[in-house]
């Protein structure tokens, strides 16, 4: 069943790889079927090289597993919670990308710095306060997701479609598998970037907010005119 | 039409990508036509790995797309205010390269640190103001490239072939498509070396000027000894 | 004799420039034969491109060639003091990686600062003492091992299986080669990301010690629930 | 003439390429010929992806070209004058890499900080001062090629095989043109790695003489043991 899905999120996962964001099994991506509101996901610890779309693992929003003889990916709770709480959301992904991920260790979220970043995340992308004792120690993984879920608030989930999760790294999405793994590559890149502007200039502040307007708008408002249209 | 001058902003394009400075779709070249005055663009939002010679639309000075199914990218208004106001440039790019673009963000312009900045650049690479609240809100991609001439000034453009845009990234130009390609390169290197040079020396100043215009002159100069003449 | 270990020892070695984390000669792996006792490490200063399994040198316990034409790998004295100190360790590789070495310069343990680190290291990654004048001058490979032990030591070696030796580089273990060089990998990894955490934010501190618990127990422990099982 | 020397040196100047230390046609390499007395150098300003064995430049150690119809490298008189003052150097290499350069453009020599610069040179590794109007005005290659010997001053050359020109970039030597390019490497490498290190540690000292005379003799000395023997 949903073998195509199952296809995309194999494509996804090694693009993950090919962008860079991802070493040996440290990442994962999943996507929501609507229709069957069955959620896909990379099994857990399974080389990329060896991986086939077939073994990706089908799951219900509940987490049980509906089809498949792998475990699905250790996080697959923190990816269900996300897809729980917002229902614009099809592809979630999760990864350890270094740029990134030294930011989540840091605890700081990644300013606003400039219009690389305002194309795609519509203000600062947050970090998660650190999880309790309690909170690791027991349901950690929805943990994980309900802590996100609380820190993106009353955000709309696509136009911060990514938070970084303290002392661990990073969580994207998207409308789509492909979608997700795009911002994950983003966020990698404007984290990069926002350490290096801030080591140039440590007085740095945001860019304006009417140039974050404008570039998040010009790509995803309802006049938008970049690209080549629906 | 033109068929010659789009297959070589094609290939301009797709070397952004080869030397790294540009991931997704997230940079674009333009030639200039002198004969026509024509313009060839990059389409907007075309995935690279995907995009072919006939691809490439043919503006007008004025925007006007005189050939072509696809938008021109985004950023044609900054393009053709540069060609406007330098005749001696054929080729104009935009990258949000990683070094050079947090420069940007930082809206520092990158100092005359050495001679690899000297043989293509004439002095520190500037960076722009900030656009003012009413220059984004409208015309804001023809106002990119105005400020980016205001800033430029009387300096010569083809010694001074490129510009950080404050917040945002990358525009240089050339001779032509290639040239200016190789610019954004330089411009991406020198960054890199800038950030690292002050890290390692935090007291740094610019090298000397004679320096700079002896690696000037010794490539671009009337007596220019570099490389096997014309 | 022992071809299915020199072929692995091979890999692992080639595993080493394939992850980036060794350039021309600099690294060596080795594997212990548990039956035999004997140990298989590359050869001394041969080039990566052309080593081959029969290349790589067979040794006793104490060091004397068993099997093989070529001079062992010069770190051997350091790999044999690991294998003696740690009957549970099946692999040890050596490498320059950059990240890594430079904490190694610097003289510092990389500290916990998240998940990445706690999946494979259960705790800060400490850095040996400077060896002293004499320590270096008689025996200094052998000390080399001798420092890492007393460096480590009542840590259990496969929960901390890598250390930083002073002045000098990555030393790193595990199970079986591949295990060692995975581990050489991770360090490297988490260097680069302690090094951007620490400039994004100078006043980091450790991640709780109930997140490293939890991430070290879900993957090593003995109710381990990430990947597929036994 | 020269034909294998001028292969050998066409595949010095591609292993700059292949080991990242070079772009476009950012570097050079020069070797010579201790028969006759001839230097095979690197015409100027071709591209590294079309350049052949054939397009080698012979030319005399007075600089006169001997053979083939291209430009020596601009750099040429700099290779000169390291020739002149060194018999034993049989191969010179020029990069603008872009740690080692950092380096240069702060001024600073790269102190010791371990063994991978032990390996290969014999201390810190010296920056040139600043070269006067008039050394930079009159001659200028010529007066660059002197302030190296300067700077290297009574240190053995072989011991200590490279130095950083201020503002400028990176020239390394060997016994021959590809040891050269590996002296150019580890230039880098160790560049990139005392970066680091004196982020990650602002307190850093040089590491211990005796670790810095145990690893360049026990590599380089007359009872070396690294390798395979001679």
């Amino acid at each position: 069943m949903l073998e195509a899905l199952k296809e995309q999120v194999l494509r996804a996962n090694l693009d993950l790889v090919k962008y860079g964001v991802v070493i040996f099994t440290w990442g994962n991506v999943s996507a929501l079927d609507r229709e069957t509101g069955l959620v896909v996901i990379k099994p857990s610890g399974v080389d990329y090289s060896v991986m086939k779309a077939e073994d990706m693992v089908v799951v219900d929003i509940d987490g049980n597993r509906v089809e498949g003889n792998l475990n699905p990916s250790t996080d697959l709770p923190t990816h269900l919670e996300i897809y729980k709480a917002y229902p614009e959301v099809g592809g979630v992904v999760h990864t350890h990308s270094a740029h990134a991920t030294a930011w989540a260790q840091a605890g700081r979220g990644i300013p606003f710095y400039g219009t690389t970043h305002a194309d795609y995340f519509y203000g600062e992308i947050p970090c998660t306060r650190e999880l309790r004792r309690e909170e690791v120690e027991t349901d950690y993984e929805k943990n994980t997701g309900l802590v996100i879920v609380e820190t993106i608030g009353d955000r709309e989930p696509l136009a911060m479609p990514g938070a970084l999760v303290k002392s661990h790294g990073v969580f994207s999405w998207g409308k789509d598998a492909a979608n997700a793994v795009h911002n994950a590559v983003v966020m990698e890149y404007v984290a990069k970037m926002a350490t290096e502007a801030e080591a140039v200039n440590p007085g740095i502040h945001s860019a304006p907010d009417y140039l974050l307007e404008k570039h998040y708008q010009r790509k995803h408002g309802k006049n938008a005119y970049y690209g080549q249209g629906k």
